[in-house]
């Protein structure tokens, strides 16, 4: 009966191998699932918010100092950015790399498009931006970052996506912001804006796709573009806001991403000084300022808009601080441990994921109690991203 | 060997079982999925919005006239609101009915609560609202809507969830605005508060979840809490707002899941007027009127608030209107066919999906071009829910 066993678990194994290859990754919603970034691995942690766990990890994913993270319209795939000019995609269902490209050799983040079919990484070295086709990363346009007599090529910073399958980005070297139109990939229609101020160092649009604002790095004030209305051109808004006014060395230039849109109210880290700002969206003046435990990095507002949470720049970076907007009072002061460098909430503010480079280690707070109800372990953790990213404009 | 050639076939069914059991349904992401109701074959259609197709159908769900839906914080189940009072649990990944419970006499839809551990319905008949685990359909939490002497229930309508893990809904026939804290689900905690106004035949809550709006069948105006604060009570706003200045029929009392907020604009329809009516959110003052096609029905903001899409009841249910935002222009009206029930976005904007209950099909338009993109068969569709509304606040 030999043969007949060896047929019997050829079967066996064959008709497993048929059913299993129906499911290359787990059966799941992806609703609440989410990435971390462990910079010196190179590698992601998969995680979820529902039980807050760690599902698994990918690695090879090269230099992930700074790394930034979009993700599929289906939220199963994660675009990873990372600073080496990498673009890796992965599958957070069966936790693997599916490809990865080295488009650039010193990238800054990128962005999906309304309809998620392209992704575009913002580039220093060579500067500008490529367009890749999001199922394969393939190459499909190129915009090289020219200004001047033309043959000089600019840093790219502040990419975001906007509505109209557009993206718009800022220019470091040359002062442009430029808005492009991919309707017609293989045809981009680009928008330039000169002039804007020197060196725009990052930019962000207000959660509805209709603002973009760039930071200065080379002067004060922030360049505001209406993309409701270009022919309006860019206007100079908060004339006070950036290195002019400080009197304090500054740390690390906060990230415009860090800004928090709360109902008419805007929350920003001002430049090297220990308060945040708050500036009226509808006429963009600055309304107040919170005094804060040290210099501001990220200061995200909770979905809801009640609170905005606050982590800080070395050597306040163990210390993070809640703000209740109605009252714009500190209302705790958390010191959760060494090292805080990013915090993402879930998509309907009941929690807030941080990330605790020096302790090694994720923490998860329920925000109206503001008890810590998870802690995970990870390898230098940096950034956070939720797949609810996915449905979300200029993220 | 007939013997051994039995064997065989048991293990290789065996084997296939256990390798398929793996994956009780397919493996993809649930980001871009939503179900279409086909009210009357209580039946849902699963469909995506990537490819623009339908994956599958699920029936047994009873009555699904008027029914709603809202789906788990995974985005892979959802729960389906029947009018008979039948709440059913279905798996969008496997297709099929996990779970069906007929809680009451009569229900008027449903919420799901910020962390997605318990799910809230609207009951008629009795009157009240009853809380079940989102996992097993078990009641957790019976809430009576009595008033008066104790002894009278009243009907319950306009049930939203809320921050802080929290539902509010309105008492119909009491006149009641009731907000629920669920922290504790075995202790439910009722803050009540009377004299609203006559008969709040409908509610709504602000996407930050901070404002609820009860519209008023019995009187004009609509009653306004803010959540934020409490103590302040319930005030009037839009006096003007409701029947008595009503010349015409009424064919239909629009829902105020209809209205459409864009910025600082709430676009509201006007009952039983030919108009779309404007209000400023600051100070909840009309500031304008945007003449319309017929009487609307749902008034639905593109997610980036540049345009509001506009339905109408018989007789003018076979037209939809656009808005410019920008302008208050009707900028296209369209003639997508008759019966025309509801209308969805996708979560950046890009699509909007209709419902044509009287010429049998779903389509699919491309909110740039105006133009139609797709059509998918279906069995006298109403409701349209995609999965993004997993991740926001008050749906």
């Amino acid at each position: 009966m030999r043969g007949t066993g060896t047929l019997i678990r050829d079967f066996v194994l064959a008709a497993t191998l048929v059913g299993l290859s129906a499911c290359a990754g787990q059966v799941r919603g992806t609703g609440d699932l989410g990435l971390v970034i462990e910079r010196a691995a190179g590698r992601v942690q998969v995680v979820e918010t529902t039980g807050r766990t760690a599902l698994g990890a990918i690695s090879g994913l090269g230099d992930l100092s700074h790394a930034s993270v979009v993700y599929s319209r289906d939220e199963r795939h994660a675009f990873v950015f990372g600073r080496d000019g990498g673009l890796s995609k992965v599958d957070l269902l069966s936790e693997r790399l599916v490809k990865r490209v080295v488009q650039a050799g010193n990238s800054i983040g990128g962005a999906i498009s309304q309809d998620g079919t392209l992704v575009a990484v913002s580039n220093y070295q060579p500067g500008g931006v490529r367009i890749f086709d999001a199922r394969t990363l393939d190459l499909v346009a190129d915009i090289p970052a020219v200004y001047g007599d033309g043959t000089t090529r600019s840093k790219v910073v502040g990419l975001v996506d906007a509505p109209g399958q557009r993206f718009v980005f800022s220019l470091f070297d040359a002062g442009e912001i430029w808005v492009v139109d991919l309707s017609d990939p293989s045809a981009p229609a680009i928008r330039r804006f000169r002039d804007i101020g020197r060196q725009p160092y990052d930019g962000l649009i207000t959660p509805d796709g209709r603002y973009y604002l760039a930071g200065l790095f080379g002067e004060d004030g922030v360049a505001l573009l209406d993309l409701w209305n270009l022919d309006a051109g860019v206007r100079r808004i908060l004339d006070g806001y950036g290195r002019g006014e400080e009197p304090l060395p500054v740390y690390k230039m906060p990230h415009l991403e860090g800004w928090a849109a709360a109902g008419d109210q805007l929350f920003l880290p001002a430049v090297g000084r220990h308060e945040v700002l708050v500036i009226d969206r509808r006429d963009w003046r600055e309304v107040g300022r919170i005094a804060v435990a040290g210099q501001p990095v990220f200061v995200e507002a909770r979905p809801d808009g009640r609170q905005v949470w606050v982590n800080f720049a070395h050597p306040d970076n163990d210390v993070v601080q809640v703000i209740d907007v109605a009252t714009r009072q500190v209302v705790r002061t958390l010191h959760p441990g060494k090292g805080v460098m990013h915090l993402e909430f879930t998509p309907r503010g009941e929690q807030v994921w941080l990330s605790l480079r020096d302790e090694n280690r994720v923490e998860v707070y329920d925000t109206r109690t503001l008890q810590r109800i998870a802690t995970l372990p990870a390898d230098k953790p940096s950034g956070i991203f939720l797949t609810a990213r996915a449905h979300r404009i200029g993220l």
